[in-house]
């Protein structure tokens, strides 16, 4: 493909995702292809000899966009959002053009050095104390997600831990006692946090244990439900050395008391002090409405913390990979993940005058993805990213107020948060199980139908459906379609039901589309 | 930024784009900006209101370009190349179009169908033994980078040893069991191997130790190499669990010798038994040639190993990121990285029928990596990727005649490998030191003046200059232009350090550049 080709291929393609994202609303928002349709579509191998791109490009619309869940389209109401945007495309062309693996700063120093910039300017944005600036002793660094985030911080404060706590020790002594801690260390978090913690404990090779999250407390961990926890450990002869906290849970967006959690932590684990547990905020979702000021206050505890990660791919217009990891040491990450022996770093590196970022990081080359978060916090203005969340959480509020117009039908589990509404299907029955089950019947079916796309989870043995007004394309017009396709859903399943009752037959067609989401409905993209 | 707005922005950064590639050779290829350039050109903090296109683009020239290292210009023959092509710069658009975190297959079913088909067809390209493919109990993955593949797979080896090992005892006893391996672990490759496995022990929390590979096999480890330290091992209580072998060292291409590395094996530590050695291949760039017939008999005694990979993303065409891991068994991976209790796990994801890529890797969310590689394998078909590598395996042994034709000047340091020469400046000294010097003043002075990018590295005492020819723009009056900047070059070090000793006095520009990348010889982008 000479440089003409390119050209013509290139506006072919813009023309083609032009057009995509201009008629995506009218695509069945989720694939309805069977298991391994495409292989079907597809040769064994590659071509002896290169084909024209005209050939590839019709391939596309064939057989590749059958197979594509439509996460852009205003009908995805599910997870959370992945959000895209132009100016994030025209970054990631640029970064696939100037391909450099920069894993270190001459290899590209504007790969390095924009991205030092622009995440000085989004932990401004945010409101993060000045500890986490590039300027301190910390600084901001991209990972691809939030679960790799939690797994290179929570191997830099093993380290730390396992370090700090044996300092007074050497030899066999050394030896045994490294051992016998690696043994006994765990990891907390939440019983509403992310299962990526817990995923992080198994690659680390250390326990996970949870802190269960009250429904009085709108399932935000506290203090003392920490308390608890590190009570028990103790008890158990158990060592915790990490603690997510979460700045939006999955299942229905819960905000942890973080000053309430600081407290307890400065009486059990002091921070700064040799065997300090590491505490790690995961806002990978909501971290995004902490560029408005009205939700500046959350971050305050935060300079008790030590390390902070949003993906900007989720809720802020940047397609993935974008997630935005903070340190407040960023020595910490260096000493667990840097190869190169102490003696021989160069004063530079520690300095902040040349960042090395793969030593900041599990793999060691790494793209140009400063580019798109540039593009499109420029493109936006402060002021345009604002107003971007603060229409969602709007558009949130209106729909949650539908859900509570009807209360025969539905009734909120949670507060709607961050353009999350979390609600259940009323049932008669006094059963709770029962009752999960109307609720999981109305969601399977609007799911298997594909006009919009909604997850389920179960909180607190309460099977619930959540609904996410934050897709880029979010109008007030879909959401009230998507509040009718329920309402028609759940009274058919109600009549289904009482019809089910007297003839003992079952009428409802239930395709595996639901299943498969209820299956992973924890797994929410990061 | 609307579509109309998109459009005009695309065809202007395409526009960019082909300019950039159809001039790059005249650019400096090295960056030459100062630390900190670039905060110096940019504001505090991003604009209160959006900006128009054009203002961004202007600064893209004016302000990142000064900083970028020109890994496509023909001039740069350092590391191993990050090659790049238009067809893979499309499939990156189309990714980014298609945002979707893709963490299971109903969240994009084509997101993953596509990754498994197009592994499977660079599985046959390669010539992998058939338990590579996803129809056998194996197949691939994209990974972001060849340590994350190490890792990944580094921490599935971990826990299938100690699950196997320990699968006889319970309770206290095989938490103490557990606790004494997980100290006594380590995980091997030659001296020669990247220094990515050592940065996986240390994630993955197990000991390093490397294994001697001798000059007089052209630096390729042997069996007799690994038996000598297996038994070393023994003997000091250490459990080996991992090896690392490579298809192509970075700093000589060295080649290890699988076939007697199987034998050792065979009779130390057998497959398929508890206890047995996971097998990693590190073919990160020079997996690349197993696209021709003539390096088929090189995969012989992988059905012997474990897993296997290969950047696409150095050395075939597509832009970082796309490594290609490939597992012989999908269960150890999925055992290791699913957070799902076996008894949640559904007999789809055993059975290949829906494969769920989340718990192959350590992030949850994917790009739609697959794209580009399909794009590329398809624009430039088998024999045109054959071509590719062949022509610059061709301009290797053209550029080595160079070297070898000046004997006074140069001696040839290794065989040619893989489009790598590899080679030293000859002095009068006796002293290694001594005659280490000359090459690193000419190394270091040919950098720093930015007409071409080489690399260094010190094997086995020796300081070497490696010139890569493998870029995607490598034409032969490049590599004549290099070789005689090389003489040049030379010949002036030469008159200089005798002018020095006449004078006492250092008459050398050397700037830092040099030393920036000398400090980094070893670590290949991955």
């Amino acid at each position: 493909m000479d440089s003409k080709q390119f050209k013509e291929a290139a506006t072919s393609a813009i023309d083609e995702i032009v057009n995509y994202y201009d008629t995506i609303q009218d695509r069945r928002v989720v694939s309805n292809v069977e298991p391994g349709y495409l292989k079907k579509l597809l040769p064994d191998g590659p071509p002896e000899n290169g084909e024209p791109w005209a050939d590839i490009q019709r391939d596309i619309e064939t057989k590749i966009m059958p197979g594509l869940t439509h996460w852009q389209s205003p009908n995805f109401l599910a997870f959370f959002p992945a959000s895209s945007s132009f100016p994030g495309m025209l970054g990631e062309l640029y970064s696939a053009a100037f391909t450099a693996p920069a894993f270190n700063w001459i290899c590209s120093p504007a790969v390095t050095e924009l991205e030092t910039v622009v995440l000085d300017w989004l932990a401004k944005l945010l409101n993060l104390p000045d500890c986490y600036l590039s300027s301190s002793h910390g600084g901001g660094v991209i990972q691809g997600s939030a679960s790799e985030a939690i797994v290179t911080t929570m191997v830099a404060a093993r380290d730390k831990y396992l370090r700090e706590t044996t300092s007074h020790l050497s030899g066999t002594e050394l030896e045994d006692a490294v051992a016998h801690k690696r043994s006994k260390m765990v990891a907390l978090g939440s019983d509403q946090a992310h299962s990526s913690t817990q995923k992080a404990a198994q690659i680390a090779g250390v326990r996970y244990r949870s802190v269960p999250a009250a429904k009085s407390n709108e399932f935000a961990m506290t203090g003392s439900d920490l308390e608890e926890v590190l009570k028990q450990c103790k008890a158990q002869g158990l060592e915790p050395f990490y603690l997510t906290t979460t700045l939006g849970t999955t299942s229905t967006c819960a905000v942890d008391d973080f000053d309430s959690i600081a407290n307890t932590l400065a009486d059990y684990a002091p921070p700064d002090v040799s065997g300090e547990i590491w505490v790690h905020v995961d806002a990978a979702y909501a971290g995004a409405a902490l560029v408005c000021p009205e939700y500046h206050h959350l971050t305050a505890a935060f300079k008790h913390f030590h390390s902070f990660d949003m993906n900007m791919h989720k809720w802020l217009l940047t397609n993935f990979d974008a997630s935005c990891l903070y340190v407040k040491k960023r020595k910490d990450l260096i000493d667990a993940l840097s190869i190169m022996p102490s003696y021989l770093r160069n004063e530079f590196s520690e300095s902040g005058l040349v960042t090395d970022y793969r030593d900041w990081q599990i793999p060691l080359g790494r793209r140009f993805r400063s580019l798109k978060i540039w593009f499109v916090l420029r493109t936006y203005g402060v002021n345009g990213l604002r107003a971007h969340i603060r229409n969602h959480i709007e558009l949130g509020e209106g729909f949650a107020n539908l859900i509570k117009s009807n209360p025969d039908l539905f009734k909120m589990f949670t507060l709607p948060s961050f353009a999350l509404t979390v609600f259940t299907v009323l049932s008669d029955s006094k059963d709770q199980k029962e009752r999960n089950e109307v609720t999981k019947e109305v969601y399977e079916l609007v799911n298997s139908r594909g006009q919009i796309y909604i997850t389920s989870s179960l909180v607190a043995g309460v099977y619930v459906i959540r609904v996410v007004s934050a897709n880029p394309k979010a109008e007030e017009k879909y959401l009230k379609k998507a509040f009718e396709i329920l309402v028609a859903t759940t009274e058919e399943v109600r009549a289904g039901r009482i019809k089910k009752i007297e003839n003992d037959v079952v009428t409802m067609d239930i395709k595996g589309v639901g299943e498969a989401a209820i299956t992973n409905s924890n797994g929410r993209p990061s």
